[in-house]
């Protein structure tokens, strides 16, 4: 985590109990990549038998490490991810392939795996080519003892403010299931895939098909509903590991009430991880809930949302606790939606400040003014479209002066 | 113009002269909307015989100004504008609209024009209904004598901290034609369609059709080039007044060489008050211009340079003067253009900073970190694509502690 920067307001009091989780082991190391005085290498191994799933990037211009990552996870059988802090190792072409290449032979060879099999992560300045020697003399230290799910999370960091963990406990078969998960990520957030790191492990039985396809609906509920400031990151990634020692009877079928639970238990921590990666958007002050109902369709929902979530003018205003619904109908009205402004109502708090196109009459901004103040911001935004079935939940935070000075200060 | 607001350091020396236009006259006046000691309500009136043309905000919470304005221009017959700012009467229902039809009403009848001819323009806080009776009580002040271009372009500010005026002189078959413009904006800038307000008058003859098309031609490579913060107004106008006076054969079709200099000029004209606009972007510091080549058609090399010109991560790097160019691979990367990583160059200030999706083997910073001390930041994007031939010029400016400290205090 940044030293520099102090703890985000919205961050929880402390970082939750993680339970080790069978057959999935940690590792961390400090190769000082970028930062000095803390762990930058993070190693998550499961045990032979254990099946992996990742989603990535939609960049097109995405880094050696998600290169890497997509064609570990082609072969089937990849059980390793070993990730960095400090450096993505993005934009470095074939220098950049050659060092991915160069440190994962030699930790493949230590780890006594096909070096094809290996997910890569790197995270941090891009343009730089991620010096190999660095991340080889920490394969010693690495790997001389576990880690904690908690000291885990703390290396993957970056520009964080605090390490971001959850966990979540299922019963399938009458076994107990245990889900963990820990995220990186505070700048260069928006929808459109895989908005920074993160990783999940689990002890469940499943098959290799279904937890991919688990995932990929999971992350669309999660991490695709939020945004920090509508940048999309050339390394992201969502990586999960299912070590199958759990003894519940494996999920092969997507149709099934034991897929459906997992499925539960894995939206719910990543929408928690996600959640918290908002709360630790870069300078954000207050957390903000956008819902959408009521418009033409889900994606015309999700558009008018997203608008509003990325609105400069939306997000300086809740900034200054100003209920400038104002700004919300603009961003309503640039959303490429169908609109009908005459039909629009728009509530904060709670509150319905102006309804069927127009301000409500005798209006009172009092509590909705008392309700800015405070560290969760509720947009309700009612599109009325006769029979509208579109509904949309987006998360995002306001801009501050702390975004500015954190990014036109700081090389990432 | 504001009178808290520091005047924006990229601000022209002085505002430009700007010749009367023979049958185009111009009135001020102070109706206190919101701004005190200052003239807030300006009229745009041309002579008998002279045409309108005009493109309004894509919205779809278009304000009353809007609505009646587009009406206005459909009956063919409209030579005047009344304009105030202050308050946008925008998502202001039945009472906006009902307040505007009122002293539209009573404008008309003193100016002898049948009221659905009025265009109306609005600018300034949304949600508040417009007093008819501040606008009605100012009328005697405004039609007391002329005012001059400066003057309007005066009157037509809000957050702006300096005017915005251009003039242009061309020959058309042997005679002097005149275009001056006035533009007012630098909040909620964005493409897709007129982006603040902007008010062309000439003295050429040209029919309404050829107009209304050189008009809206010309702003597909002016003010649709151009982006602040990606918001778009619901008010955002531009009106352009011919009034058939300056002696040239009339234009009447768009394929002679009179249209081709005319279309010239205006696009000249409103290319000018465009980049003046940015250059009063809240808080902005640095003008930047996003040049792509070689994308594999405009629509591609268009949605790469705005993604770079809207990125927060691309525009805090150059505030803080910071040659962070992995952030514009980044944003190129997101663009959902189509691109070959392994193709792209980026250059900063004419300098090649990496190509074939490398930095460039010994690639020197100084001279680039020199150039982002200055005031207008090129950034070159060479997209490789083999006969690509999408090319696109976007300006944008830089995002600051003073966006932030104007739009989380300010309600605009």
């Amino acid at each position: 985590m940044s030293s520099q920067l102090p703890r985000s307001p919205l961050a929880p009091a402390q970082f939750p109990a993680l339970p080790e989780i069978d057959g999935i082991s940690l590792y961390v190391a400090s190769a000082q990549i970028k930062y000095q005085g803390r762990d930058d290498v993070m190693l998550m191994l499961a045990e032979q038998g254990a099946v992996s799933a990742g989603m990535f990037t939609k960049s097109k211009t995405a880094s050696a490490a998600v290169d890497t990552s997509r064609a570990a996870l082609a072969t089937g059988a990849s059980r390793a991810i070993i990730s960095n802090s400090g450096n993505s190792n993005a934009f470095t072409g074939r220098k950049g392939a050659a060092s991915v290449a160069s440190y994962c032979a030699v930790l493949a060879d230590r780890l006594d795996l096909p070096a094809e099999q290996l997910m890569v992560a790197s995270t941090g300045v891009i343009g730089e080519v991620l010096d190999a020697r660095l991340m080889i003399d920490a394969f010693d230290a690495l790997l001389e003892g576990q880690a904690s799910w908690h000291q885990a999370a703390q290396a993957i960091c970056t520009t964080d403010t605090f390490a971001k963990g959850a966990t979540c406990q299922i019963e399938l078969d009458g076994v107990q299931v245990t889900l963990n998960g820990i995220a990186k990520g505070s700048g260069m957030i928006a929808p459109d895939m895989a908005t920074m790191l993160c990783y999940v492990g689990t002890d469940a039985a499943i098959s290799q098909s279904c937890l991919q396809q688990l995932l990929s609906r999971a992350i669309d509920k999660s991490f695709h509903c939020i945004t920090v400031d509508s940048d999309t990151s050339t390394s992201d990634s969502v990586y999960a590991m299912a070590s199958q020692k759990a003894g519940n009877r494996p999920i092969d079928s997507l149709d099934t009430d034991s897929a459906r639970t997992f499925e539960a238990a894995l939206t719910e921590l990543l929408t928690e991880l996600a959640i918290q990666v908002v709360k630790d958007g870069e300078g954000a002050t207050k957390l903000i809930k956008i819902s959408v109902s009521h418009a033409a369709d889900e994606q015309d929902a999700r558009a008018i949302a997203l608008s509003v979530a990325n609105s400069p003018l939306v997000k300086t205003a809740i900034a200054g606790e100003d209920a400038n619904w104002g700004r919300i109908v603009m961003a309503v009205g640039k959303s490429g939606a169908l609109i009908d402004r005459d039909r629009l109502a728009i509530s904060i708090g709670g509150i319905t400040i102006a309804k069927q196109g127009e301000p409500v009459e005798g209006y009172d901004e009092a509590p909705v003014t008392a309700h800015m103040k405070g560290q969760q911001i509720d947009i309700g935004i009612d599109i009325g479209q006769p029979d509208g079935a579109g509904h949309a939940c987006i998360y995002s935070c306001d801009l501050t002066h702390g975004y500015i000075s954190i990014n036109a200060d700081y090389r990432s």
